[in-house]
């Protein structure tokens, strides 16, 4: 029998709370709430008050984070550091980030109520740019928390040309003074966050919480394949170089081989046919490629052995071929104690303790540059996420949330 | 020995021609002369001239095309009809139409200039919309022609919106007098045209011409696959229903199965994935369908085998299928016996002859409701049509045109 059941009245609160931060958004459909934007203030000040409610000390940082602290009984740090991110995609769900915000700051609201106070401290953070919507960079908030907090993000500039550097002025930042986001390694002894799976393998296991094993690596790349257009009626089938049969064998070695690799999945997403008229054998197709792996050895075998077949396909169908690899990211693994230590406190809550990889990208990838990492998934419906139809129950986030005051309950860094 | 290799001049008499059409031209890249403009005017009038210089009673019709008549011996006809159009595509080269009009008029002027007639007249046709370009119909020209000008073509509406009944009365036609362009089947005794191959068949043969057995048939369809856009970092292999992966296989299958029917071709030109980012496994994804055969039967048979494939594919991949048929032209077959004697003509002029059908369509689908038809194809560089960079040689125009003529001065109507 789960013990977990008996806490639905944590869940009910937690998600009250998700509601609340919903409401602040841009009009329209969804939550749209956006980096340095109005909304990204009220929803600040708002986890700021409820912080100072549950016992913590709390700040917005000079990057726009918010940042509370929940003092060990010795009094500061150092600090375990748990949260997760306060902003959203364009139309987004209410769980995917705040969930995590405010299952953390309920864990210690627990603490506080109960007037214990741990070895160490806790601290609670709200990212303030997970997504990276407005600006098109992601992960600024644990990119200033880390100490990563450059240039690239400085200039970056949204759609109606505003940098991110005028955009902190506007909402009441300096600047210069980002640095004093970072945190120093010895304040910090571990990050942990919760956040909904996005995705369906929970859903599929009938499991309301999963252990992460790391945030995956990942490929992006771009493929053209090039010949040249001809009329679909006059040349014969045998004296065909027709790019978009090419392109349509490449996707599916693209599953083919994802499928071939544990932990791993590929996914072609966009293609594109020139001219794309009804009537034209295609001249030219462009496809994308994003391959994800927990895995970096598997990812780097299975992306080679899609350019081999990629090269092969084109060349036996007399089509050029070229492909730009756009992004390459590492894998991110969750420390193996706090993996440990996470499905102990997953059991403790009456859940068998399901692993697996992340395969979106977290606040944890830049947070791994300063500590290690953990992360506990809570099972979302349908795997849906980015959409105002994102949908949890209060039973898995009460087991989300029992879990992860466990884990920090019983904390024992890295043994 | 090729005979039709004395005939050079003939060949370059011809192209000459091509290019001097070719400048009457709205100004950009390659050719752009559409139905009812300027342009149609400046042609029109040009191939009246020459028209009457060899030896022809001409006039611009009620609907715009060119008609010229050169008597029988008797004087006046019935005519065998021959020619093809003078419209272009938007930056077109100068052959696709022209070359089959000009030939025409150059087998005249040599009648003509022998002082030789025929025991029937000759009528050649400078079709004046067979592409439909600017309105999006086709053969308008030999519609009306053929008494098939409908109150579709006549509302019609250009992208700024104009009629071609309102086009009609700037260019000078009173569009309650088109039907005065239609023949009587019994002036009429055939109609063969000469037009460039538009396809790769007779360059890879080694033959500059060939002799059409049939404008094939097609059918057009849309179809649609649907099923939720999903994360492509979260969803495993194996609990996807990604529609593009079912697009590919798909395409794959028009391949397969379009090459199990003779003289059939089957073509994927259009697909999109929504949203189509690199990141987000499809929705839904479009794609389209050109199937051509020369034979009605195999069409649909290959069609219906295809619709069945894919609908396996989906149900397979627990994607949702649509498919809506577009069109359905039927094929339109030369008749036998204008082969036989055209295969006589090509033969005479020392090629060997070559039967293939059209994959394109052309004016004869009209001319097919009056009277019987026959066509002639003259190899083209790579198959390259509706581009500036359609090219043919002086050897292979002349060897189409003598052919033509041979045509032309042993007609003996059906046997």
């Amino acid at each position: 029998m789960s013990t977990y059941l008996n806490e639905t009245d944590a869940g009910k609160r937690i998600m009250r709370r998700c509601d609340e931060l919903g409401s602040i958004s841009k009009p329209g459909v969804g939550v749209t709430r956006l980096y340095l934007s109005p909304e990204h203030r009220k929803a600040a000040e708002t986890i700021v008050g409820w912080m100072q409610d549950a016992g913590m000390e709390a700040r917005i940082d000079e990057a726009g984070n918010v940042v509370g602290r929940y003092h060990a009984e010795s009094g500061g740090g150092p600090y375990l550091v748990t949260g997760s991110h306060m902003d959203s995609v364009v139309n987004a769900g209410r769980y995917d980030g705040p969930l995590g915000v405010l299952s953390s700051l309920d864990c210690v609201a627990g603490l506080n109520s109960r007037h214990r106070r741990l070895p160490f401290g806790i601290e609670v953070v709200a990212f303030a740019d997970e997504e990276g919507t407005r600006f098109r960079t992601t992960l600024a908030g644990s990119r200033a928390l880390t100490g990563q907090f450059g240039d690239d993000l400085f200039n970056a500039k949204d759609t109606d040309g505003v940098s991110v550097r005028d955009a902190m002025v506007g909402f009441g930042l300096d600047p210069e003074f980002v640095d004093k986001a970072a945190h120093r390694p010895q304040d910090v002894i571990g990050y942990v966050e919760l956040h909904i799976e996005q995705g369906p393998v929970l859903q599929a296991a009938g499991l309301p919480v999963g252990v992460v094993t790391a945030i995956s690596g990942q490929t992006r790349a771009v493929m053209r394949l090039k010949s040249a257009a001809n009329h679909a009626g006059t040349v014969p089938m045998g004296m065909r170089r027709d790019p978009l049969l090419a392109a349509s064998e490449i996707a599916l070695e693209v599953e083919r081989i994802a499928s071939t690799y544990l932990n791993t999945v590929g996914t072609v997403g966009f293609i594109r046919a020139e001219p794309g008229l009804i009537n034209v054998i295609p001249g030219e197709v462009s496809l994308t490629v994003d391959l994800r792996s927990q895995g970096d050895a598997d990812r780097y075998a299975a992306y080679a052995q899609l350019e081999t077949a990629a090269r092969e396909i084109a060349r036996r169908r007399g089509v050029e071929f070229e492909i730009d690899t756009i992004l390459d990211l590492k894998s991110c693994p969750c420390e193996p104690d706090f993996i440990r230590q996470m499905q102990t406190a997953v059991e403790k809550v009456g859940v068998r303790s399901l692993h697996l990889p992340s395969g979106a990208g977290h606040d944890g990838m830049a947070m791994s540059s300063l500590t290690q990492i953990g992360m506990i998934f809570v099972r979302c419906k349908d795997g849906i996420s980015h959409s105002p139809d994102e949908s949890v129950t209060a039973e898995d986030v009460a087991a989300g949330a029992s879990a992860l005051l466990h884990f920090i309950e019983n904390f024992q860094g890295n043994q």
